[in-house]
């Protein structure tokens, strides 16, 4: 990995338990900001630092992302940070300039209509940075959003804290190609994730479409069964406008776990039927 | 401290500075809840104990604390858990039995208004506990609540992550008393509280009444300046109805802490005449 590249790294305690599943931007060879999902990872790494008596420097600097997505996300970012922004590759950055500071901009987000994260380091600059945005976007119709719970389960756009957890590895979360568990030697978890790497979990996210009319908001797990027997549970589902069904992200036994595999969701309604799809819908 | 005691237990990092400010419950010898603020406290006590090879079991278990606050707090429980639960004292607890499980019940809670923490072991016992409250507190017009903001900051009740954060110590949010720094040898940050527990912190909370009529939403910190040099800032504030002023929390350095100085507060709205009061209005 090279200075301007980013890299998404699923963090692991010492059972190979997710602790969060953040992106790493390399600024420099002995430089990384850790742009971190819904935990509290510093606590962590600062607790590791302390325990094993690590003499690095671990801080949260006065960094926000501030994410532009759609289809005319080039287009506007060209107008606030100049025509060379377009050329950003695929989870690179460059340093682009704004009210004569440098800002590092990303192409990643967490949606995947495309577009750019600015790391807005300095808060002073964020107001009249969205400003900007807001103004040179008028035209373009921009507003301000949010990530989208209908598209992130049809994206298959995966919560840390909801359909991930400390119980859960990333092999189980579908990404175990994101660890190279081989040469982690003496990495944090390693050793747990071995045998997972090589043989694959037991059970892992799969796509699943919950039949009948919208469902319920799902504010807790639902069990996922087959006879009667617990097979899985499900995180995130809700009503899909756009393919005319309830998209679902759940967690299945590898028993079950193979497309079309019919299943019951136990939904707070009662019981629905479901099917394990080959992808998921976006 | 003796089974059956609840403690107040500011948690601090190898700096000093505060990580969480929990409730410690003694259930036995062996044996603790930790019923945390805002903040993934297990994270750091995970990678302490993972550090340190300590051989300990730290776990979230599936307890959540229900409050029943206010005057009429003592005749709904007693509805409800029974007439023995008015004998609790001030943080301490009983176990008292809810649908022929026993639940631990304190008295405590985030007001002064009096009242009960319900530690709600079983998240099943959830919906129903609350419909008995609710139906039990029917004439004496219970109601669903959440921690109030006027209240809060009347009562100088501190809100971990925005009064205070790992950039204070416990001395410096008026909370040394509840740190035994001499005897805490071999505890996580003793040493560098030592010399703040003999000397005191140069800055500590304060409560402060800002001049003028309702401020705008405290939503980052406001700058304390006297004569243009900084001295502090306000983190929590609010117009107060009952006592017809802003009310407000903030950090002010030694030289300007007593009750009675003048202070000018940075609101976004403009610079405010504020003073520094003996005690908290509640």
């Amino acid at each position: 990995m090279l200075p301007g590249q980013c890299l998404y790294v699923p963090i692991v305690d010492e059972t190979g338990g997710m602790l969060n599943d953040p992106v790493a931007v390399k600024l420099a060879e002995d430089r990384w900001w850790i742009s971190i999902a819904d935990s509290d990872l510093l606590f962590w790494v600062k607790a590791v630092a302390h325990g094993w008596r690590l003499d690095v420097l671990v801080e949260e600097p006065d960094v926000s992302p501030l994410a532009v997505q759609g289809p005319k996300a080039d287009d506007l970012m060209a107008r606030v940070f100049g025509e060379a922004v377009r050329e950003v590759r695929f989870f690179r950055f460059g340093q682009f300039a704004f009210e004569g500071r440098w800002l590092v901009v990303a192409r990643s987000g967490y949606s995947k209509q495309g577009g750019y994260e600015i790391y807005v380091e300095g808060s002073d600059l964020g107001m009249p940075l969205w400003h900007a945005l807001m103004e040179a976007g008028r035209d373009l119709d921009v507003r301000a959003g949010c990530p989208n719970l209908i598209e992130r389960i049809e994206s298959g756009l995966l919560s840390y804290g909801n359909d991930m957890t400390r119980e859960n590895t990333p092999h189980e979360c579908g990404l175990g190609r994101f660890c190279n568990t081989q040469t982690a030697i003496g990495c944090i978890g390693r050793d747990a994730l071995l045998r997972v790497a090589m043989e694959g979990p037991v059970r892992q996210i799969r796509p699943i479409a919950i039949a009948g009319g919208p469902v319920p908001p799902c504010v807790e797990l639902w069990p996922v069964t087959v006879g009667g027997k617990p097979v899985g549970r499900v995180s995130s589902a809700v009503w899909s406008p756009d393919f005319g069904t309830n998209v679902a992200i759940g967690m299945v036994r590898m028993t079950h776990w193979d497309p079309g595999t019919a299943l019951t969701v136990e939904t707070p309604d009662g019981p629905r039927e479901a099917v394990v799809q080959e992808t998921f819908w976006n």
